[in-house]
């Protein structure tokens, strides 16, 4: 950020008067420009024992799989911005949805929330997808995922669908967790 | 938003090439201005039986009660965000936290996040709050609550903590929902 987008004025990074951290100030308006993490929002499709996944036609991690998900907008709820990223990228609507993983990325300003549902007809690769296929757990590409938060919530699947529960118990609660700068790969020195 | 935030130059509101919603674009440098929804992470900070609440000293709805909760920062987790907040608004510490609310206002462009836990220690009003005191359930300002969000929460909590439950279930387990616009109370014509 390098202007105001309010007044087009220069900004200046500083810690405004009663605030702790720092912002982009436009000196000449006033206007203290806030940014703030966003919701990367998506969908686990099952059809019986199978998964949905999608291999991205699109940077990052173009050719690598993953579960449709994508920023949510103004305007949505969470749902409704998971539903519409399972339609733009695999053609695929779903029935009933409920919650299943949310997952932090403080290091790159994202919070993921996947939603778990069974799919409700046909699917398709959609524009940013070069394929789309159903998975048994056998079948998973595991070292050709696109991200830590789809093999993470895959992972949570497979192991809440062979988990003994006690009676009454919900096979598949919400998991929540993070994925913090400490916890990528250590670099060689 | 006027002026693009990269270069300066004014900004135009269309639909760019291979997208199919209103963005802020920049003729000059290309960059597209997307704008997403913000998180509001907060706590439902409980004693015995007992639940915390802050009156707002700040716009807007000064004067009401609220759960301490604000927009959650770039570098932090949900959870992280969420002790802040409280540590901010009531100096307050709490012991585990569980998510309990998850709510979509997509008519403000926002999705709030509450946290259940007990409370560690002391409290008292941080500069955002008037004051900050702990209520029995008979007791709550039902009509002097900030915002929907936080009488749907504290409602949530209450129903849940007398419900007789099966063996394994959990008590406190999340809520979903969302305030859609046309849930608003109608305006007289």
């Amino acid at each position: 950020m390098n202007f105001c987008s309010h007044c087009g004025a220069p900004v200046r990074l500083t810690i405004p008067a009663g605030d702790d951290r720092l912002r982009y100030l436009c000196e000449r308006c006033g206007t203290i420009h806030y940014q703030n993490p966003r919701i990367v929002a998506g969908t686990l499709p099952l059809v019986d024992d199978r998964v949905l996944l999608c291999r991205r036609a699109i940077a990052p991690r173009q050719g690598y799989w993953t579960l449709p998900a994508g920023f949510m907008e103004n305007g949505e709820t969470t749902e409704q911005a998971a539903r519409r990223e399972t339609l733009e990228e695999a053609c695929a609507e779903l029935a009933e949805l409920s919650l299943y993983t949310l997952i932090d990325l403080p290091h790159i300003h994202q919070v993921y929330m996947i939603f778990l549902g069974r799919l409700a007809g046909d699917f398709s690769p959609g524009p940013e997808s070069h394929e789309v296929r159903l998975f048994e757990e056998a079948e998973i590409p595991w070292e050709a995922l696109a991200f830590p938060t789809i093999e993470r919530t895959l992972k949570h699947y497979f192991d809440d669908r062979c988990r003994e529960l006690p009676p009454g118990a919900v096979r598949y609660a919400l998991h929540v967790g993070s994925f913090e700068r400490w916890q990528a790969p250590a670099r060689p020195d």
